[in-house]
This record gives C-alpha cells, sequence and structure tokens, in this order.
C-alpha cells in the first residue's frame, strides 16, 4: 500500500525547491532545430539523467540517435501491475522573434503564479511535473505503484525523425501497457480536460525560383516574373474565400465529426472572448465556413504559412527583383489523413498552378505524422480522468488538441501501446512564440494529478 | 582651344592608375541604407572630396544634410560659356544575398575585361570616369572648356531624401545651364545609346498584424487568420491575370505611348535572348499583356514585391502562425504617374481588400519620384549623342530606361534645368544583385565620350 497523502504533502512542503529544479531545466537552451546547439542538447540529457538517478531510478542510459540523444531509466519492482512508459522530452523551440520576449527566455523569471523560460510549459515543466511525482512515490509515498519506464526524447520539435528507428532498436527494453505522454494541456486552472484526440502534421519548405540572381526592379521589372509575387499567387490560392483548403482531394479523407461530438464540443466550457484573450487578441476569428472555433482548432485541418522570404528585408529600401522567394508551409490533420497524401496533393496543386516562368522545389521537413484518436473507455483514460477530477475537484470534459504529437502515433505502431495523452500547460502559456510561461499552481495540481494516476493504476 | 587628343592620349596610357582609384573607390563600404555605415559613409565623402583636389577642383565642400553629407566643387574659368552640373552618388546598395557573391563585394576583383566590386557601374565607375575626363582635359587638354559645378551625394540608393532641402538650401551655389546625370547606361559596349526617359519610384513597406504575439499553429491554426497568409492575398490581388495592376484607377494617368515611340523601341537592337541573358536566365518572360519586353522595362508601369518577411525563415521547421507580415513593395511609373497618387490608390486597393481579421498598415520609404521625359533636339542631348557617335563609331539609337533617377525631377523643380542622361553601365552589370560589375573598355570609353561631350558644349 502506498502512502499518497505524506507523499503529497512532501510535495507541497518542497514548492520551492522544486521551481528551482525547473529554473535550472529551462535554463538550458536545448534548442533541436538549431545546430550551434548541439553541445546545449548534449547537458540537457545528461541534467535529465542526473535528475532520473536522484529520484530513485534505475538501468539509466543515453540512448544515442543519428542526431540528438534520448534519455532512458527504469524501476521495475511492482511484479503483476502494468508497465507504464513514461514519454517526454527535453527539447525546446527556437526564442525568435527574440525581442518581444519580456524576460530573456533562458533566463527563467518567476511574475506572479507565472515562470517565464522557454520550455518552461513545452515540456520541461511536464517532464519534471512527471519525476517530481514518481520521486515523492518511491521517497515517500511507499513506491512507486506500478512499473514505470521513462523514454525522455531530445528531437520532439524537429519532428522526431530519429524516434521510430530508436524505438524499433530498442523494442524489448520500451516494452509496456501503455503510454503516459504529458505533452498537453487542460482548458483552465479550474477546468481540467482530457484529450482524447491530436492533429497531425505535414511540414513543408517551398521554393520559388526566377532568375538566377537579383535583379534590378527598375530595368527588369515588368518583363522578368517576380518570383515573391509567383510565391504569394501560389500561397493564396491555396484556400478559397469560405477559408477552405483548395488542394485537389483535401477534404476526400477527412473524418466528419459525429454530431455527439459537435455537441460535446459545443459544451466546453471555453467562450469566444477567452480564447480570443488566449490567442493574444487577434481583431477577429476566422475559419472554414460552417464550423465554430473550437472545431477548427481541433476537428478541421489547416493549411498554414509559418514563415515567408524574399528579396531585401532590411531597413530601408533596396529597389530589388528578388532570384528567389520561400514559404514555410505545414498542415494539420486530422483522421484520415495522411502526411504522404496531403504531400502529394500539394505537388499536383503546385503543378498545376505553378506558371512556367519560374521553377519551384518542395521539400519535406521531418516526416510528419497522422492525426490521433484514443479509445476513452480504457483504465488509463478512465484513471486520468478520475485523477483529475480527484485533484481539481472537477468533472474534466474531452477534448481533441489542435497540436501534434507524432510521437502518439509512433508508441501505436512499433510498441502496439495507446498513449494516454495529458499535461498541465494552459492555453495562454506561449508555446513556440515568445514569453512562453508555466501556471506555477497548475503545475503543482499537475504533480498531485499524476500520483493519484499511479495509485490508480497500480489498482 | 582644347587639345583633346593630347588628354585622350593620357588617358590611355594610365589605364592601371585609373583602375586602381576605381578599386580604392569600390572598395569603401558607402551602403546608405545601413546605419552601420554610417562612418564609411564620412570616408566615402572626403574619398570623393580628395579626389576633386586632386583633379584641380575649387571651392571643395562637404555639404552636410540630415543624414549622409554630398560633396561639392567647381571650376568656373570659362566665362560665356555654360555652366555644366555634373551630379553623381558615392553611395551603393546593400550587399546581400551576400552568400551568391564569388568575391567580397568590397575588394574590387578584376576578371577578364570586368571589374567586380558593388557600386562599381552603379556608380562609382562612372563618378570616376567623370572626374577622370574634367581632369584630363584640366592637366593635359588645354584646360575645361565649360564652367562646371560637381555634387556627389550620398543618398541616392536611399532615395534622395535630403537633396531637395539641400538643393533649395544651395540654389545660388548650384545655378546652371545644364544638368550632366551619367548614372545610366548603353545598350552595348559596340551599341551606344541615349535615355531620353526614365521610370519614377514609389517605394512602400506593407504590414499585415495578427495577433499580438507569434501563435503556436496547432492550438490556433484554422481560428486565427494568419497574417502571412492574408498578405499574399493581398499581394496576389494587386496582379490580374493578364499582368496589369489592379490598383484602382492605376492605368487612368498612365501615357498611351506614341506610335513613333514604339516602332522605335520594337527596332531596338536588344533581342528577346539577350535580355534573357542579361536578366540572369529566368525560365521564361512574363508582363503584361499586350506590349512587348522593351516596352515592359521603359514604358509600362509595374508593382513589384521587393521583399517577404513572415514568422521563421531560419533551418528546419518552426509550427508557428506568426502574429505578422511583411512586404517591400515598389512600383516603377511612368508619365504622367505620380507617386502621391499611387499612393493613395494603394490605400484604397488596401482599405477594400483587407479583411477585418487583421489590421495593416503602410509606410511610404523615402520620397518617391514621378517619371522624367527628356526632350532629345537640345543642344546638351545633340552633343552627348554625337560624343558617343565619335568614340564608339556607331550612331547611338534613343531609349526609354526602366530605372529611376529621382534627381533629375528635383532638378528640373528646384534649378529648373534639364538633365543630360549618360554613362557607360551594360546591361548585364548586375546592379542592386550580386557579383556587380563595370566592363573596363567601356568604362575607359566613356571616359572619352565625356571628354568629346565636354568640347562639344564648349563650342
Amino acid at each position: 500500500m502506498t502512502d499518497l497523502q505524506t507523499a503529497i504533502q512532501h510535495i507541497r512542503d518542497h514548492n520551492d525547491f522544486i521551481v528551482g529544479l525547473l529554473k535550472e531545466f529551462a535554463s538550458i537552451p536545448s534548442i533541436s532545430t538549431l545546430s550551434e546547439h548541439e553541445a546545449d542538447m548534449r547537458t540537457c540529457a545528461d541534467w535529465v539523467a542526473q535528475r532520473l538517478e536522484k529520484s530513485g531510478f534505475e538501468n539509466i542510459q543515453i540512448l544515442e540517435t543519428a542526431r540528438h540523444p534520448s534519455v532512458y531509466a527504469d524501476w521495475l519492482h511492482a511484479p503483476g501491475k502494468p508497465t507504464v512508459l513514461l514519454y517526454g522530452h527535453f527539447d525546446v523551440q527556437p526564442v525568435d522573434p527574440i525581442d518581444e520576449w519580456n524576460s530573456d527566455p533562458f533566463t527563467p523569471e518567476q511574475r506572479g503564479e507565472n515562470l517565464y523560460a522557454r520550455g518552461a510549459s513545452d515540456m520541461k515543466g511536464q517532464v519534471l511535473a512527471s519525476l517530481m511525482a514518481l520521486a515523492a512515490l518511491h521517497h515517500h509515498g511507499g513506491g512507486i505503484p506500478v512499473n514505470i519506464k521513462v523514454l525522455i526524447e531530445g528531437e520532439e520539435e524537429i519532428g522526431s525523425p530519429n524516434l521510430g528507428t530508436l524505438m524499433e532498436a530498442h523494442k524489448e527494453l520500451l516494452a509496456c501497457d501503455v503510454a503516459l505522454n504529458p505533452d498537453a494541456g487542460i482548458i483552465s486552472p479550474t477546468q481540467p480536460s482530457v484529450t482524447y484526440g491530436l492533429r497531425g502534421l505535414a511540414y513543408f519548405e517551398l521554393w520559388v525560383h526566377g532568375a538566377e540572381s537579383d535583379l534590378h526592379s527598375g530595368i527588369y521589372g515588368g518583363a522578368v516574373h517576380n518570383p515573391a509575387q509567383v510565391l504569394a499567387d501560389l500561397v493564396s490560392g491555396m484556400h478559397d474565400a469560405d477559408g477552405r483548403i483548395t488542394l485537389p482531394g483535401y477534404y476526400d479523407k477527412v473524418r466528419t465529426l459525429p454530431d455527439e461530438e459537435r455537441e460535446a464540443i459545443a459544451k466546453l466550457p471555453l467562450s469566444e472572448a477567452e480564447f480570443m484573450r488566449n490567442a493574444a487578441n487577434p481583431p477577429a476569428l476566422f475559419g472554414e465556413k460552417g464550423y465554430s472555433f473550437l472545431e477548427h482548432t481541433g476537428a478541421r485541418p489547416t493549411l498554414e504559412v509559418n514563415g515567408l522570404y524574399s528579396g531585401f528585408i532590411g531597413e530601408g529600401a533596396k529597389t530589388v527583383l528578388p532570384a528567389k522567394a520561400m514559404a514555410k508551409i505545414s498542415m494539420r490533420l486530422v483522421p484520415y489523413q495522411d502526411p504522404e497524401l496531403v504531400e502529394a496533393q500539394l505537388r499536383q496543386y503546385l503543378e498545376e498552378n505553378a506558371p512556367n516562368t519560374v521553377t519551384w522545389e518542395l521539400k519535406l521537413i521531418g516526416h510528419g505524422a497522422p492525426a490521433v484518436l484514443v479509445d476513452r473507455h480504457t483504465k488509463p483514460v478512465q484513471s486520468i480522468s478520475t485523477a483529475l477530477e480527484t485533484t481539481f475537484g472537477v468533472e474534466p470534459v474531452f477534448k481533441l488538441e489542435g497540436g501534434s504529437i507524432p510521437v502518439v502515433g509512433l508508441m501505436q505502431e512499433i510498441l502496439g501501446v495507446q498513449s494516454v495523452i495529458t499535461g498541465f500547460g494552459l492555453p495562454d502559456d506561449g508555446l513556440h512564440g515568445p514569453n512562453e510561461k508555466i501556471h506555477l499552481p497548475t503545475f503543482f495540481r499537475g504533480i498531485e494529478t499524476l500520483m493519484h494516476f499511479f495509485v490508480l493504476m497500480g489498482e
């Protein structure tokens, strides 16, 4: 029998120590996409390994990949009980636009109830919450009531390009009954939620090339097609006036949302005003005709421009007719779309619409991921639901999440297990943008929720 | 009487010395648009002043403006002869994309008959050619046969924002009969040409703003309008399928090209194949329906995207929904369009077409310039025509130039004088792009042409 209350009290008595650990963790600039942070990635993996050791784990290993390493550890002393594979990632997104941060992204700063730092919410805070929950059970709660394996990777923010290979290579080591993936969030500090679906992702870089070098816009302008203009035409044509995506066959495989899910979504306790505040106050909402804002972000696919570049973007004027123009374009996919399918659709669109005055090049960035739908009626999902209700005192709602967690698909495909998707981020945490933060009271409630979850899983 | 042949022979005997001077001049990184080159601008103005002194000029002055200085000098010892105001600029364009240069832009390198450096052709080469022509006449040709005033400014590449004020303030000092502006070029090393028209310019920066900060494209994508998408829509809508500009009323004031000019343009000795080579080999030409490529660049107005920026443009993937997106947009104007008029038309277009899901901001960069048409039948224009024919042994053709020289309008407006537009750049000089160069044999032929011109003007 575990002594859950003692473990919870221990966490409550050591808040400052835990925040100190989070500051330490979040101060390592582990930006996986930028090659100049290679050494920081290594430092961060070592930090995680050390923290696992101090939390009482065994069999700690740095698992190498073609790029950034993963960290593995386990605690397998609950015979007859299920084995839970805790997944996390220690890498973070880049920090630009850096001048919009109110404090340095890698000098974590507490302001009010929030701790501001890149990765505070996505997902160093979630990783640390999970390890703290397990350490407290281990040292002060009478022991961990299930078998635990931990896999913390360093490539999630670049699309986990080597995770599949790593999981194949360590299939035995990683064998488990269920995965726990705390890389998501809840609706508000007072309204817990369980994520039962995630959108997939396909990310591209599109280059349009005109002349072999930049030209003088006076001498050649008017007779040479401007690649930036062509790129704008192509990007513009990817949506119609109703906000629908025009790639050929794009909606053919899209899952029709069942009426009961539409009704459940309509009842979600998130007002449009609150959503707009979380979304940093755009002048007005927008979206595909015929769907609500919660359906737009959870249940419908998108095509977004993540970046645009062409010609002269410095201060002042340069009268250049650019030689090339680039757009980073990504799509959030819903069941039963497929990254390869949408890539083919995008290629077909470009073949049909790009003029012969330019050439173009489309590169897939990362591996892409299909969408995820989780069965709500399993013991793990019911356990996290009960744990949330116990800790927050409010029944959680079930929701579809707009973000993508490609690893959930890999877990299913390679290890044959479902994932429990949880996590204690909030909608206004500023993930991937400037001033990312974590709400500390929710973070601590998250630790308690996870302790309840492990106890329920062991019953 | 001048001894023109002695002066010409002196130039021919000192080619290496003159190329050395051009290398010195072109090695100063006088990029007027970038504030970090403030000191280089000062160094370059001093270099010009020193060169004027060594060329025998008097009354040398650095004329301060609100930003970069101009250099003035004169030689007024030809009573009864006309006074020619030689205009030039010592500032240059930025060098990006720097990785496309085959040699350092500010370490001039001679390869074959060309000297490669930023500003070699636009227009340090032209300024030096003019000073060398005058110095040779002064020291070895029996004296300069006209009165000369020299004004070399430092802000041409940023649209000459302070030149009008400077000219107003020094109206007496700059009083003259005609201006000589060698900031143009000829058709080929064997086909001289006289430019009788220039397009005007209006340059803008357009910002589209959505949310107050970058957002996670998974969490918000689909319900928040992407400013990069909106920018693409707006830019795309500025042209129709026939390559015509859609701003309201845009063509209302555009000068209809007279049949005789269309016929003359059709006879210009520049093939489409040669034009495409000069234009760095775009896959195909393009342009407003109903006009030839020479009319597209000389006689018809344009709207170009000079730069695009939004979101994440680094290596790899960042799944960001950008808070803002920017396009640098410029228009080349023909008679009788007006920069203020096209700004109003662009604003009206944006007001009518921008959705309420974003806000936008339009900034005029620089002052803009109307187009220029020169009377071909004046003595100065006839003198440059004769000088070209004498030097090149081929009758020059008259042509419209696609680029803009705003100062030609200022000379007319403030000093009340016409400009002779000449210069010895070639169509493949790579102005404003990487690997800018000047063709040295044409440069030296240019010096001789200018000597002939000054002698003819003194007759």
